[in-house]
């Protein structure tokens, strides 16, 4: 289990476009990497230009297989020009409590 | 569906006590709030005192519901004396897009 926050900044405007890459980026995920357990992207409510992404990965090396693999590459060339520059923050986050329903 | 990111900012030295406090409140919740879905807590790799909780519930009313129920009245009771001074920012996230496998 390793659990990644990312925050992405959406350059106004680019909202509708920056969503449809990330509709298709999750698309693919769910197809094609089985290890990545959960991929959830959130608007925030008192700023659409805010991007919250809820990660769940099977272990850090399906982390790693995700962050180096195509589908992420080529998504991220998309999304270099609906970003603002040096507007991705991931933060890695300790699991300690909790629980999710299936 | 109805998502919230809470962060909040634990007291140097009480990390422990606010941790066994959110574990007693996360088991509390998963016996007794059956329209909180998804309650997850977690400490910041980088930085323990700083705990991310990322919560789904059925809808907005049952997150009224948690809000003002008596399991979160009890804990934050208990929280108070752990956590920073203004130490909770609650941010609402509306879902666009992926997924969660179960």
């Amino acid at each position: 289990m390793f659990t990644i926050l990312a925050t992405l900044k959406v350059q106004k405007g680019k909202e509708e476009e920056a969503e449809k890459i990330m509709e298709e980026l999750a698309s693919q995920v769910a197809a094609k990497e089985p290890a990545t357990l959960t991929y959830l992207f959130h608007r925030l409510q008192n700023d659409p230009n805010i991007i919250i992404v809820f990660e769940v990965y099977q272990d850090e090396a399906a982390f790693e297989a995700h962050r180096r693999g195509e589908i992420l590459r080529q998504a991220g060339t998309k999304l270099a020009s609906v970003l603002e520059p040096g507007g991705v923050e991931i933060k890695v986050l300790e699991r300690f409590a909790g629980f999710q329903r299936p």
